[in-house]
Formats: structure tokens, C-alpha cells, sequence
């Protein structure tokens, strides 16, 4: 680590918001020196060695829990998964007494996913230990939007002054809010699109503009991060079809061409083939998708490294 | 360790009545020694090397089973859950050829839990690794009476001479059966108290008192452990209304007056706040609650360690 | 291990039909090589220390993801489990994106259990990562099959010119299919016998003989291996009674008199006891059941050991 002296300012990870941009800056440069511990035959260090990271994950998830479980053995900490089907909350226990109740078994950093908006925030206030947010309701997911503006900065080598189209569901979607909020942050600009039902009143608040059709959205632009619609979502629905939803949102070959000829195409997964973006366009030479999940890992390890270096 | 050559003389821990005082004397203090362990910035020995520690769940725990499973990590041990929902025990298996088989395997140590009151027994007979019952149906949760003893020692500075009130849904509680058997070894006076119908028949031949109103119990106590009252059991009820139960029988800032200046307040947890126990007194500077947790981590490291120790 | 230089030739081990002789035996002597590690009082090794391994595991298993868990530990592998209940697989995910998402996080080796017959061998054709099949739908189970030839030489000192008899639902056992073409390589002479309704058309082109009774299978055999009766078919039913099941077709200390004095019996379990197999048999002088068990860690650490060794 070259970066002896520097550390986050707070305490815990809780939204993008917590971050300026020397942070960001300081934590994609820990996950860039990270990374190549990933590549070693022998991948692991042991500089979170006698750390204990519990992941708190009281919503279902596969790459998330998996991504930070990984980052935290290559790092040498002891990894505990507590999930919420088989804990005591089903016995009517709050929120609160549980996170407590784990921190008195002395962790030294919580990831925390939870289903409900807000859920890491209001622990935090109860917490003393360094909790990670790692997608909270329909609010932020931090580790996500990182490991997109780490990606970004791997592929366009700068961030500030790309033009960046989210595209989707932004209403629901803790992904696009984190990443608007890291990539203003880093000055790029972020144009955001979806069908109007889907779109969110005064999210331009967060200082990005709004295009009202897909070609408005990404005409031009460096990087197009779609985002995932929740299929289920279509049953009760504020949405006529799939169909309709793909031809008028989805990204394909055609449409694609509409941005800079070398755009990158990004997608946080998992993905709907043939609703939100064509297989094409998922698996061609734009996607950089699988790219996100594997520097999830380094940016995860990044976050647990300098969260747990300033706890102790 | 400075007790070198001393042991348990069982080789499992299924009861409390297993233990004569020296050996809860010896286990309370390995936990003292371990117990520093967890506040290092490096929370890891090698003590456990090698061993293999897997966790048979067989019934929902939360903090139990992620306590054992810090503890074995902090001591260095390889840890595995086996949970039922999982299990093959889906497919017809008794638990007795489940249990052979994970045996088969060569654990060190067996931490179980079950449903079935005396199903760690049933094992025991068919096992030779030691087994750590972690809670068995209405039975007895000896690493839980463990952890009280000790917190009770750490804020007392001795057992012998306490008078100690549990109080609540005693037929239905594990935890008050094998802190009865634990705190009278010990040479505590042991008074338990709760509605007629949730006491059982016979319970003063553990050597416990039987008081009939909360008053009577606790009044001049030096430690009060109230029970958790399980919500469910409301449903087909022995009890008229949770507000009923919370105005006789539950902990609050007025009643807790009764107790000696200096009493400490006990609950194996999770909590009904506002039903066996209000918030203030929970959260009170009487409350050791989050202790019994921390402990907890110090006690079960003490536990596998002393029974793998005896086994190889 | 004295087999420095030897490899096996495929990346993955999907199918018993991926092994020639030379590399039965070479899996077979590496793992009689490293199955006294699993006596040692320190169990464990640093030969795959910084592996990541993941157990990928779409269906229920209790035996096979610990016996994959416990031999990455031993060998100093960080596991990782995914099950699918915790999954993304609920949000629509195929199972291929799953898996290369799984992948792009850099593991070593994925252990996979799925109940499609066929999905380890669709991940291969996308997945450069070393894949172990850990059980397929109704297809192979490679892994135990390795196990039980283990056991089978370790018991008779060699498998070729042996009689083994394998009896039970033929049609619906992964574990009959990859036994029969692994001890058929081996030289081996495999009878298989089964209800008329559980027996797969064509199974003979896999070079085994096809016996009519228990009797006519069993009669001077040297192995007799046999298969649980899902019980769940019963009630569906290509059979008319357990109860005439267990007369015609289970093992009982009077039939198990027509094979060889020194015979072995197998099964690969779970057991229904009086069902396929009498208890008195089960746990008899013969049964090498739990040696089964035993021998599968070490049959494990062995595949973990030469597939990441090829990869690295």
C-alpha cells in the first residue's frame, strides 16, 4: 500500500454521499493496488489477518455476499455469514437488537444488506463497529457504484468529463442513485432515461439531466450502464409489456451504435437477456460487464481495508 | 493456558449436571484467559490449528451458532455449518446415521442443536468426537448457562452465596433449566417465579425456590434473568394478553427497585421489549445483556477448547 | 506426493467416461496419499492455501457439499458455498450468467451440483475454470464413484477381475452410472439389478450385466453396492409396497449369505434402514459404509488437489 497516511473520513460506508472526491480517489487506487492479488496463484494476504467481517444479509443476494466473502478471505480476515431465514428475527427481534447483539461478539466490520431503505443508517447510530452498506431498499448500494466508476476509470482512464446515460428502472434502483451521486461527484456527466412510470420526481435533483427517449439518452455518450428490470414488477404493473419495454428501452446492435464508437456498455446483473439488453450487445466487445463483477472483488477488498485500518 | 493439566472429565458437554463445581471453576477460568483474545487488534491464535469444528444445526439460532463459529475462528479452527434446511434429513435420514456420517468425516468437535429435547444425548451414544449440546428442545443450553455464570462471576466476583431470580415461561425454557443446575452447584440461592401455567411440576427438586409473584421473586436479589416470553405460544394460549403478562410478571424501571442497589439484569435474549422486559431496563445501567453476548464468544472459545484438547 | 509430474488430461471432471484407467489410479493413489492428513492432530496442509474454492450446489446435499467443504480446508483452500435458495437464480438468472459471474470473481475450482442432468457439462463449454461435477440430475456423480472404488481397492487391494453387484433403482441413480462406467474401466465385472420398472432400457451398452433377481445378482459377488429407494416415488409409484420392495430387493442377513464370505457391502446413502437395506446389515461386520464416508474427504482433497494443480 502506498497510501500510508490517508484514511476515509467516516467511519462507515453508507451512501455515496459520505464520499468526496479524494476518497473516491483514494479507494479506487486501493482497489487498483489490490487487484492484482486476484491474479496470484496464490491469492491471499495477510493483512486482515484475526479480522472478523460478518456479513449481515437480511435480503437475498448472490454476487454481492459472495463478491465480499471473497474479499475478505483473499484478505486473510475470518468471514461469518449471518443471513435472515435462519435468525432470530423471525422470532420478532428488532433490527437494532440483532445488529447489537452481533456487535458485543466484537466484529471489526459489518456488511449490511437489507431490504428495507435506510436500515444501514439507522444502525449506524447504534453501531460503533464500521458497517458496509452493501444495498439498502430502494436507497444506495456504494460497493456497486464503486466498482462501476472502477471500471469506468480502467477502461476511459478518467472519469471526469464522460458522458455516462443510466438507463431503466430509476425509481427503484439503489444501483443508479449511488452511481449518479459517485460519478457527479467525480465530474462526469449523467444523463438518466426510463419509461415515465419508472422515472422518479426531482431525480435531477442529484445533478443529473433526464432524456425522454433511449437514442436522447446515450446518443454520444461514453458509457451506458442499463439497468435491470424486475420482471416481477411487470405482473402488477406500471409497464403493457416486456416487448414493449425492449423495443422502446432495450439495448441492442442497432441502437448501440449510437454512442461514441468506443462506449462501453454496463450492466450491475443479473441481466434479463432480451428485455433490458440483447444478448448481442451483453456478450459483444462493448460489454464490460463481466469486468464489474470481477473488480467488485478488489473494490470490496479496498473498502475493507480501509475500513478496518481506521477502526483499529 | 496456565491450568496445563487439567480436564473435563467428560468427554462430551450434553447437561449441566455434567459438571461439578471445579470443572465450571475450569471453564470459567480458561474463558478469563481467553477472553482478552477478542479485544486484540489481531483477534486469532493457532490454539485450534487444524481442527475441525462443525456446527449441526438442526433447528434456527442466530446468535448461538454465529458465537460458536467466531469462537473456533478466533481460536484458529476450521469451522462448518450444517444446517437442516440444507441437510439430507430432507430425505428420510435419521439423525442418528446423519450424525455417523458427519463423524465419518473426522470433526474434532460437534457443536449441536435440535428440536427434540435429549437429542444430544442420543448421539453421544453413537459418537466418540465430543459434542457440545448448543440447545436442545425444552431441555438444557449448558454454554448458555455458562455464560451467565460467568457474567454473574465478572460482575460479582463469586457465585457461592447469590441470590439469583430467573423469572418467566420456566417450562418452556432451556436456559432456566440449565442455569438452575448451574448457579446451585455453584452454591447460589436460585429462586425461579412466573405464571402457573408456565411452571412446570417438580421444578424445585433441581434445588430452586418458588416464589409466586415478580415481587416476591426478585426483591433483595443480587441478580434478576428474565425469560424470553415466546409470542407465538400466545396464540393457543395458557395466557389471557401480552399486556397482562407485561403488568404481572415483566421488568420494568419502578419494579426493578426491589432488587439490591447494586443487582444486575439478565436475558439470554432475543427481548420482547415491552413485554418481559421494558426498553428502559434493557438499556439500563443495570442491564448486562450485551455482556451475557460478549461473554458468550470467551465461553464457547474455553468450551472447544478444553473438549478438543481432551480428545486428542 | 511421489506423482510429480503426472496430470490429468481434462480440465474438469464431469463424467466417470473422462477417466482413463491411469488417471483412476492416479486419483486413487493421491488420495491414499493424502487420507492421513484427516488423521493428524493438526489436520490441514498449506498445499492449496490462497485457492478459492466454491461449491456451487442448485440442489439440497448434506454429505457431498461438507465432504467438498471439509477436504478444501484441510488441503488450506478458502470454500466458499453459493446455494441456490440464497441465489439471483430467484430473479431469473440462467444458470450460465450465474455461472460466469461466479467466474469472473477468479476462483479456482467450482464444485456443482445441479438437478438438470447435463449443467456441469453446459457450464464447460463457457467456463475455463477447473469444474467438478458433484452430481447431476439423473446423469453422474463422478466424485462418489471415485470414493467408492477407493474403498472397494482399499478393502480388496485391486479392482480388476472383482464382482460388483449394484442394486436398486438403476434408472433414476447418478451414482449406479457413474460406478458402472468407472469399475468397468478398472476391469471390473459389474452386474446391475432392479425392479423391471426401474431399470433404464439400453443399460447394458455400458458394458454391465443385467441379473432378474437379488438372488441371481448377488450370489458370489465380492461388492455389493446398494442404491437408496427414493421413497417420494412410492407414492407416485412404479411399485406396489415398500414392504414388497424390501422383500424382493433388500439386503438382509440371510441374502447376504449368497455372496462371497468375505463380501463387502456399500451403499452410498442416505439409508432407508429396512427398506433397501436391513439395519442388522447396515451396521454388520461387512458394511464398509461409513468407511465410504470417510474415504470421500480424502477422494476429495485428491480432485481439489490435481484439477487446481493443472489450472495453475
Amino acid at each position: 500500500m502506498k497510501e500510508e497516511t490517508k484514511l476515509l473520513k467516516n467511519k462507515h460506508l453508507l451512501s455515496m454521499s459520505d464520499l468526496d472526491r479524494d476518497e473516491i480517489e483514494l479507494i479506487l487506487d486501493t482497489a487498483s493496488s489490490l487487484k492484482e492479488i486476484n491474479f496470484r496463484p496464490i491469492k491471499k494476504v495477510p493483512t486482515l489477518q484475526g479480522k472478523t467481517q460478518i456479513n449481515l444479509f437480511f435480503e437475498a443476494s448472490t454476487r454481492t455476499r459472495t463478491s465480499f466473502e471473497i474479499a475478505g478471505k483473499r484478505l486473510g480476515a475470518d468471514t461469518i455469514n449471518f443471513t435472515a431465514s435462519t435468525s432470530s428475527l423471525v422470532k420478532g427481534e428488532t433490527l437494532i437488537d440483532t445488529a447489537r447483539n452481533i456487535e458485543a461478539m466484537l466484529p471489526d466490520v459489518l456488511v449490511i444488506r437489507h431490504s428495507a431503505s435506510g436500515a444501514p443508517h439507522l444502525l449506524s447510530r447504534y453501531i460503533q463497529c464500521p458497517i458496509i452498506n452493501a444495498g439498502d431498499g430502494l436507497h444506495e448500494h456504494p460497493s456497486q457504484a464503486l466498482l462501476d466508476m472502477f471500471t469506468v476509470r480502467d477502461a476511459k482512464k478518467q472519469i471526469g468529463g464522460l458522458r455516462i446515460a443510466i438507463v431503466g428502472d430509476i425509481a427503484h434502483s439503489r444501483v443508479a442513485r449511488s452511481n449518479i451521486i459517485g460519478f457527479k461527484a467525480m465530474g462526469a456527466h449523467v444523463i438518466v432515461a426510463g419509461p415515465p412510470t419508472l422515472m422518479p420526481p426531482g431525480i435531477d435533483r442529484l445533478g443529473c439531466d433526464i432524456a425522454h427517449s433511449l437514442k436522447e439518452a446515450i446518443e454520444g455518450t461514453d458509457v451506458v450502464m442499463m439497468l435491470r428490470i424486475q420482471l416481477e414488477r411487470f405482473e402488477t404493473k406500471p409497464l403493457p409489456s416486456l416487448r414493449e419495454y425492449s423495443e422502446t428501452w432495450g439495448l441492442n446492435p442497432r441502437n448501440v451504435e449510437l454512442t461514441k464508437p468506443d462506449a462501453i456498455v454496463m450492466h450491475p446483473g443479473p441481466i434479463n437477456r432480451g428485455v433490458e439488453i440483447s444478448p448481442e450487445v451483453a456478450d459483444g466487445p462493448r460489454s464490460v460487464i463481466l469486468d464489474q463483477v470481477q473488480n467488485g472483488v478488489a473494490v470490496r477488498m479496498a473498502l475493507l481495508y480501509l475500513l478496518t485500518r481506521r477502526s483499529s
